[in-house]
């Protein structure tokens, strides 16, 4: 992705919840640039319409013509009121003369349609900064420009200048969209799957109001009760963050469609951490830290954001699904799996009820359950199932495949089904999910049959509901999990060391071991005599290397020397060593030589730290070797990190079965692995501005020991 | 999986495809157990009369009560005519008295709706096994039992006994579902979507019709252009195989969605091989090899199936996108990028014709284009685009945003610019696909005015478009390749040699040495001058084994010495292993010890072939180690595989960058590993039947050198 960075001119305070509100929630709404001919004006003034609002609707048009069957204005200036928004359709080159005008009525609010700003080049980005400065100068607030407005539903304004339903279904989905063009499908669709919205807000080119803006706003508004965003870019990191934070606090999910998957930034890397951090996977890690919702698609986005609206916070993450059919628990069972929903073994007490229910003997009873024909014949089969699976104690959630009727002559052959099907929900402390089978649109007549039945909502189908309810859940554990930690204290500050620049491979080992980092011994020896000394203190074998701050290769000059199994063997390679690296670099300066035990056949992890221009410090864990690397199994997360956060970094790694023990290994201590990594990204977090990048490669895991054998730092002011 | 056996009674000559559409296509129908109380009844009499059946619709009543407003008759034998086809709504324990009753007057085909057969039991197996028993006798043919009939839309047979559109629109999609349940989902969405199909079939218990079955007569069947399988346990795997590769010849894809993913086998296995290989994947690789399209959902299966119906095959694989929206296009962008899609840059020639058109300099000429806003005011610009595009020599199918319009009012506004878009469009050679944005349920309206527009299909969304594309390319490709594949000649047989169970390793690298498998240069020496008379004649350093039938894990016992740097340590060394296993396994016949050279660092595979039991020797190829068999990064083909099967084998393995040289390292020859693997899987198919599993682990690769270095072959009639 390329960051567009943050021009001084776009610099400013945080809007204020309250300065939005009275943008996205006029009493009186003037159209400039009204007129017959004009698509965008005949949309925007039948979205207005339709969708209930109750104030003056002015039109300005310059020539005064009747206009959508109402006489018109031909300039701001004669407006009968002052308008609480102005909806802007003229050219952009004319928009700061209409932000002149209206300083004089004093009208506060505005949107503007027209394109050729800062998404245009620098002719247009100039145009931009010109509006901005002039709407400042005034003290207005313009949403866009190149938008196409926004819905607030409770407050009936459909200031949206496309086809859109109106009036949307009132909901608690607020939407922020960077994309106009996604908003013309999204509103619609959104419809269609009887998702309701409290907003919908496009946001151009964000020149005065920002995503985090509408993430603030969102966050304040009590008809909100889930934030969905589509994001192709977040400017401001920092508070990005911190607002995720607190709508996680405030039980408001926040679900998010970002695009740019696999798009890496070029990045300045010595070693290989830097390699392994994509700014998507960067984003990834800041929406698990702070219990974002990431989803691949709009469908995605608008199923989970319903879904969460209508059942809110998942008590628990054990789930019983009741079907009738076996080809569908199949299916449901397979994506359940695919998303690591928990389907418990029915309890042997409800197994046996249903039996007494008169499940038939073909029919097993597990989860899910297939209820099986046998409904045909007697539907309180399914009815009583439905109870006992949702009375299960080990069941903390139960989803019962339903639909809505698109007709009156449909509704009367399912109604007395699905009544009793919404029965067995109520007063149910457990939530109770109606989860259609694949997706129908709901028609007129089937949102109000739901509302009628006190249904809360229908996901549309299984293959996006059963992710949709995994995601839920994943959310809900999420908060309770960060609301019972507790806060974590900055690391001690550590100063950066003199010298750095002369440092070795062991006077970096010196350094992460002053600072808790397990490092394999290391003692950097001057002659035979001392080697061997060195060597015999320790214990065979030994490693031999050469240590010099102008050796990045150390093998290749012959300068290392491994598996020396006694005092003679370490006085012939020490004197080895020195005479085949005089010979391949002359002018080096030598240290010394490093004596170190030789380690055995282990488990080789890399850790690592590096700094992303945007989140700051990101930590990296994942396995060693080329052929790993290529694999990328890898997890990462951008400090500070708590312990309980490093080991669900392991648990993410597919390869973690390994430290677990594959196929009679040795198991490793996972604990001491977590100590080990929590360290290092202490010491990363201690150093702060100083370090740009820290890597430990590998980090050696045999059973409980837990060492680094080889790491690099590289310093902010180092050359790249 | 489960598999269950198949039975004696079952065994059968295939259905000829003539037999099966007498069943299908009959010229009158009688309903037996026709009632107004019954669901099943009133369904199947209103799909049939809605569906538009021409011929007489008969109703049997055992009280001859005007059933459906139509008058009945008591019994089967007072039918006027012969029906061509009895639909039968009895019990299950009435069939056979139908079925005789039916044989009196000539009754040749059924459908029994149901259950309570062999899904329910020892009793229900019983039954069915009566019915069809008592069918044979008639020379009757049985659809089901326990399933839901089907429609044939060119027919006008609605045999369908639940809800469901009627009529179906006319297509070439022929479906066939191994669960009737979700036929009744299925259905109304495909018609939502504008699928239109040929035939629907539900399967039920397979009594007397399979899906293979099916699968014949839809390949045989001229109205089919595309066959959609809903499939939950293929039962006659040779014929499946068989069937879909005369599909694919034929130009009919087959696309199929098949639940059972994630379970796995128990299977005996001695080495690795049998670990990596679940029945699921077994069955991906016999649908790459086939050509089949598996798709993971119900979704997938019908746009899928759609696009290809609309469509057909794909002249290439370079597509290019017009959209409306710079949102859409990253959206596309990133979908083609997750699923391999190419979107090739526009040349040179379309980027000037581009601008010349009017294409704003703010807009980026690339693939997918985004026309931007300025369509808006001139909307000749897209079309124009779309014809540039679709021109373009590097794109070989083209894919325009498009919707259907809902009703009169939408079409008015949107139909000039639709028109002009299938214009663009018209009397090209290439593909032009249609494809939404979101999904939106297709109208009555909608789908005529496609119709009437000369539009072949509109994909409904680019979530699932995006892939069902990719899907249809992939087929269209996998066509073209083995067509022009000449058939490869069987193996030449090898017998199994003599002696094969006191085999040692060194035998079995013989042996396979013998059948062109290059594996690393191994001698058994009797004596340490015989052991360094061979390791001076292979140079040094060498490794020395103990050779020994008896011995499985030569290193625990001391057996194994690596390294050796010359005479005087193989002759300490070759006395050092007899000693220390003599002592660890004194019982153990020793055949000497196997003297190899020592290999230095490389790539190490897996290369193994084992016996499924439905679908004979599968091969698979991944890399060894520990760490990457957790990672389950192998690739599968079911046994004869080309050189260019094995090919697209490494291909598709995601470590596969580390052969061709990652980060600087040597890239490997991979003819010589394909050869290498090719000569592997002759050696087991030329043994066939004799042998269970063959391993090579690990086949090492290190630049141009391909060796085995230690292999293990399972014979049929080894102990496990």
């Amino acid at each position: 992705m390329t960051i567009t960075p943050e021009r001084a001119a776009d610099r400013r305070d945080p809007l204020t919840a309250q300065r939005l509100h009275s943008l996205l929630a006029p009493e009186s709404i003037a159209i400039i640039g009204a007129s017959d001919k004009s698509a965008w004006s005949q949309l925007t003034f039948k979205n207005l319409r339709d969708g209930g609002f109750t104030g003056n609707i002015h039109l300005v048009n310059r020539r005064g013509a009747t206009t959508h069957g109402q006489a018109t204005y031909t300039s701001v200036g004669e407006l009968p009121e002052v308008p609480g928004l102005a909806v802007v359709l003229t050219s952009g080159t004319a928009v700061p003369s209409v932000l002149d005008d209206g300083a004089k009525l004093g009208i506060s609010n505005f949107i503007v349609l027209a394109g050729g700003f800062s998404e245009g080049g620098a002719q247009g980005q100039a145009l931009q900064d010109h509006v901005v400065a002039t709407a400042r100068a005034n003290g207005q607030l313009i949403l866009g420009p190149n938008n196409l407005g926004f819905v607030n539903t409770w407050g009936k304004v459909s200031a949206f200048s496309h086809f859109t339903p109106a009036p949307m279904l009132t909901g608690g989905v607020g939407l922020l969209s960077q994309s106009g063009a996604l908003a013309i499908f999204l509103l619609p669709f959104l419809q269609s799957r009887d998702v309701g919205i409290s907003h919908a807000i496009t946001l151009g080119n964000e020149a005065m109001i920002s995503v985090t803006d509408g993430l603030e706003y969102l966050l304040h508004d009590e008809n909100t009760k889930v934030i969905a965003l589509y994001v192709e870019q977040i400017r401001d990191c920092a508070r990005f963050a911190d607002l995720a934070g607190r709508a996680r606090e405030a039980g408001k999910p926040i679900v998010m469609f970002k695009v740019g998957r696999g798009k890496t930034a070029a990045r300045v890397a010595a070693a290989h951490t830097g390699a392994l951090v994509g700014d998507d996977r960067v984003i990834d890690a800041v929406c698990r830290q702070q219990g974002v919702i990431r989803v691949e698609s709009m469908e995605d986005l608008a199923v989970t954001a319903g879904l969460l609206d209508g059942y809110g916070e998942m008590p628990g993450h054990r789930v019983g699904f009741v079907t009738g059919s076996g080809a569908m628990c199949a299916l449901i069972s397979e994506k359940a799996d695919a998303v690591s929903l928990t389907l418990p073994e029915l309890s042997a007490e409800t197994v046996a009820a249903l039996r007494e229910d008169g499940l038939p003997e073909s029919a097993t009873a597990q989860n899910p359950l297939d209820v099986t024909g046998v409904v045909a014949v007697d539907p309180s089969i399914m009815y009583k199932a439905q109870r006992r699976v949702l009375n299960d104690p080990d069941v903390d959630i139960a989803v019962f495949n339903s639909q809505l009727p698109q007709s009156k002559e449909h509704a009367a052959m399912s109604s007395a089904m699905a009544e009793e099907t919404i029965l067995s929900a109520a007063g149910s402390d457990k939530p109770v999910i109606m989860m259609g089978f694949l997706p129908v649109e709901s028609t007129e007549f089937g949102r109000q049959w739901r509302r009628q039945m006190g249904m809360a909502h229908l996901v549309e189908s299984y293959d996006r509901g059963v992710p949709a309810l995994a995601r839920a859940i994943w959310w809900s554990q999420r908060r309770r999990d960060l609301a019972a930690v507790d806060p974590v204290a900055p690391p001690a500050v550590i100063a950066r060391p003199e010298g750095t620049g002369d440092w070795t491979e062991a006077d970096i080992g010196a350094f992460l071991g002053g600072h808790g980092v397990p490092y394999v011994p290391a003692t950097v020896v001057g002659s035979a005599d001392e080697a061997v000394a060195a060597a015999d203190g320790m214990g065979y074998p030994v490693v031999l290397k050469i240590a010099s701050r102008d050796i990045a290769h150390k093998t290749d000059v012959g300068g290392v020397r491994l598996d020396l199994a006694d005092g003679e063997e370490v006085r012939a390679a020490h004197n080895d060593i020195l005479a085949r690296v005089g010979a391949a670099q002359p002018a080096a300066l030598i240290s010394g030589i490093t004596v170190s035990p030789m380690r055995g056949r282990g488990t080789e992890l890399l850790v690592g730290v590096v700094r992303d221009p945007d989140w700051g410090l990101v930590l990296v864990v994942g396995f060693g070797g080329v052929l790993v690397e290529v694999l990328r199994d890898t997890a990462l997360r951008v400090l500070p990190v708590s312990r309980d956060e490093v080991r669900s970094m392991l648990d993410e790694l597919r390869g973690i079965e390994v430290l677990r023990g594959f196929r009679g290994g040795e198991a490793a201590d996972l604990d001491a692995v977590v100590e080990a990594v929590h360290r290092i990204a202490l010491v990363a977090e201690g150093l702060g501005d100083g370090v740009e990048e820290l890597e430990i490669n590998p980090l050696l895991v045999q059973g409980d020991r837990v060492e680094a054998l080889d790491a690099l730092i590289r310093w902010s002011d180092s050359p790249s």
